[in-house]
C-alpha cells in the first residue's frame, strides 16, 4: 500500500494518526522570536537541527539570521551537506577510522566545517585524519555543569586547545559548553578563565558558543559568549512550557491521535504510543498534555497505546474515534521516529516534507 | 554520503556505532523453543512482529510452526502481506474511513486476516465497511486483568461476540486477550466464562487467543486458550531476563555503543543516546546494562549520549575509542528506530536487511 500522507489542504481532523504535525505560523514565530533576541545582544545564532531534521525548516532559520546550523552526527552533517549548508558544526567527539574518513570528505566539501573534541585521544584522531589538505576547524568541549562530555576545568580545556593550535591539519576554533544545569554565572567563569588562560599563551579563542533552548533566554548573561546554540525552541513542548521558556502559545508540535477504546468510564486508549510519543519524561509523570482535556493525565504508554485516566478530568469525555491534540514531553524524539512531517496553518495542511536525517547511525 | 553499512563478514568491532545486531543463533534458538513448549501444550503460536519488523524473522517464525503472524496496525499487515504472508491478525481497534477501505483491500489479498473490537463503535465500523464481498474475521478483545483496552467482562464481551456475528459482513472468530498483569488464573476464569456465555447463545468460539512474552512460558495454564501472541521473545532484553523468562544467553540483541569521552575517572559518555536505546525503562532506573562492566549504570540518555557511572564498576575501565555491548531494557522500541538490522553469527556479520514496517504510521 501507498500510505496516505494527507494532501495539501487537508483539514487535520482528517489526518491519519497517529501524526505529529507542525503549525507553520508558531514555528515562523518562534524561529523569528529566538533570532531578534540573541541579535538584539549582539549573539550569532546556531540553530540545532537534531529537533526537526528537516531543510525547509534549516533554511527558514537560516534566513532569519542563522550563521550556520548545529548537527550532532556525520551523517546529519551530511545530509545537509547535500542539501546546500555550508557552515555546519557537528557537536560531538568523532571517532574511528570510518567516521574520520567521511568528516575529511564533508570538510572538503563544506565552506566551514567544524567539530569538537574534549580529549588528547580524540585530537590525535582528528590529527591523523586532517594531515594535510584542507584543515579541520576544532573546539574544545567544556564542561561547565552539565556533567555530560566536556573538559572539567579551564587549565584542561586551555592544554586542550594548545594541542589542537599545535597539531597540524587543525585549527583551534574556540571553545564549546551544553550548559544543561550550573547557570550562567558557571558558562560565563569557565569561559573567561579559559579565555585568560589562552591569551598567556598566546593562543586565539574566535568563538565561545553556549548552548540549549533551556538556557536561550538567558543566553545574554554570558556576555563572553558569541554564539548561542539551540533545538527545540523551535518547536518547543511541554518540558519547555514547564520551564517557563514558552507559552501554550508557542508550540509549534502537537501529535494528533484517535481514541480507540472507552473500556471504562474513566479510561479512554489512544492510538498514539511510545512508537509515536517516546517515553522521554523530561521530568513529568505522565507521557504529554491533551488539549482541552485539564486533568486526563496520559498514565501509560505501550508501544501503539496510550492509556489516559480522566478521573481527574474536567474535559468532555472523549468518545471512541474522536481525535486529540497532544503536547509531547519532549518533541525532538517525537520527530526521529517518523519519516515524513506534516506542516499546517490554522489547521489545513499545507505541506508533508521527508526527514532527511531520520534514523541515522553515526 | 552512503552510509557505510557492514558488508558480510565484518567483524563486529569494526560495525559502525550506535547499532543494533542481532546473534543468528540465539535467534534461531528463541524460535524453536517457543515453538516447542506451545506444540508441546497443544497450542498454536502467532508470533507479533512488532519486535522484528523484518520478513526473514517472521519467515523463520513460520518455517518453525508459527499459524500465522500478529501485526499491530494495518501498515505493518500490508506491508507483511506484500511479504507474501497470508494468515494476520490485527489485535487493534481499526477506526475510520481511510483505515477501513486499507483493511478492506487487505482481506482482499490474505488468505485469513483477523481483527479485534472491543466496543459496539468499532465493529458497527467494521460492519458498515464490510457490507459485501468477502467476510471480515473478528474477534474481541478482553480486559483480563491488563487495563489497556478490552471488554471489561464476560457478559460484555459476549454481547459483543453477539453483534459481530449478526452483522453482516463480519465473522465472529473468538476471543484475544493481551494479560500484562493478572496471570493465568485470570485469564483461564475469564475465557471459560465467556466461551460458556457463547455457548449457551449458540455462538462458536473456535480461537482463544492469549498474549505476552512474560505470559510465554505460563501459556500452558490456561488450557482453554487454542493459541499464544509474543513479540519480545524472539530477541529477549534485559526486562525479560529481570522477570525470569530467560537467561543472558539468550539475549539475541544487543546495542554496541563506542566510548566518546572519559571526562572523569567514574564517568564516561557512549555513542548510544535515546535515539539509539529509546527512554523505556520498563521498571529500571537505568538505561540498559553493559556487558563485562558489572556494576556500571547507564544513567542519563541524551539523544545522542549515554552518561555512565562508573563508580561502582567492577570491570576493567573503558578507554576512549573501545567498543561496548549494551542490552537494551526494551528491543522492540529499539528496532524502530533503525532502517536496517544487522545479523551476526559468533561475532562476523552475516547479513543486513531493511525493516519492512518501521516507522509506520498506521
Amino acid at each position: 500500500m501507498t500510505f496516505p500522507w494527507p494532501e495539501p489542504g487537508t483539514a487535520l481532523r482528517d489526518v491519519p494518526t497517529p501524526m505529529p504535525v507542525i503549525d507553520e505560523a508558531r514555528l515562523a514565530a518562534n524561529i523569528a522570536r529566538a533570532q531578534s533576541y540573541l541579535a538584539s545582544h549582539g549573539l550569532n545564532f546556531r540553530p540545532h537541527i537534531k529537533t526537526h531534521k528537516l531543510a525547509s525548516v534549516a533554511r527558514q532559520q537560516i534566513e532569519a539570521g542563522a550563521v550556520g546550523i548545529n548537527c550532532q552526527k556525520v551523517t546529519e552533517a551530511a545530509a545537509f551537506a547535500e542539501a546546500g549548508f555550508d557552515d555546519i558544526l557537528i557537536t560531538y567527539n568523532i571517532l574511528g577510522a570510518a567516521r574520520l574518513a567521511e568528516l575529511k570528505a564533508l570538510n572538503d566539501r563544506v565552506a566551514l566545517l567544524t567539530v569538537c573534541a574534549d580529549s588528547a585521544e580524540t585530537i590525535d584522531g582528528y590529527a591523523g585524519a586532517f594531515g594535510d589538505g584542507k584543515p579541520l576547524a576544532v573546539m574544545v568541549e567544556c564542561d561547565t555543569g552539565g556533567g555530560r562530555c566536556g573538559a572539567t576545568t579551564p587549565e584542561a580545556a586551555a592544554d586542550l586547545a594548545a594541542r589542537i593550535a599545535a597539531a597540524p591539519g587543525l585549527r583551534f576554533r574556540g571553545l564549546l559548553t551544553y550548559p544543561a544545569v550550573g547557570g550562567a554565572e558557571a558558562v560565563q567563569d569557565y569561559l573567561t578563565r579559559t579565555m585568560t588562560l589562552l591569551a598567556a599563551r598566546g593562543i586565539e579563542c574566535p568563538v565561545r558558543s553556549n548552548g540549549g533552548s533551556p538556557d536561550l533566554w538567558n543566553a545574554h548573561l554570558v556576555p563572553a559568549a558569541t554564539e548561542h546554540r539551540a533545538g527545540t525552541y523551535v518547536y518547543n513542548d511541554r518540558s519547555m512550557v514547564r520551564a517557563g521558556e514558552c507559552g501554550p502559545e508557542d508550540l509549534a508540535m502537537h501529535v494528533l491521535a484517535t481514541v480507540v477504546s472507552r473500556p471504562t468510564p474513566t479510561r479512554a486508549v489512544l492510538d498514539a504510543g511510545s512508537k509515536a510519543l517516546t517515553s522521554d519524561l523530561l521530568g513529568f509523570a505522565d507521557h504529554g498534555e491533551i488539549e482541552g482535556l485539564p486533568g486526563a493525565r496520559i498514565v501509560a504508554l505501550s508501544e501503539e497505546h496510550a492509556v489516559v485516566d480522566l478521573g481527574d478530568s474536567a474535559g468532555p469525555p472523549p468518545a471512541i474515534g474522536d481525535q486529540l491534540r497532544i503536547v509531547p514531553n519532549h518533541t525532538c524524539v517525537v520527530s526521529n521516529l517518523f519519516d515524513r512531517m506534516v506542516f499546517h496553518r490554522d489547521g489545513v495542511v499545507t505541506r508533508v516534507e521527508p526527514l532527511i536525517a531520520r534514523g541515522t547511525v553515526w
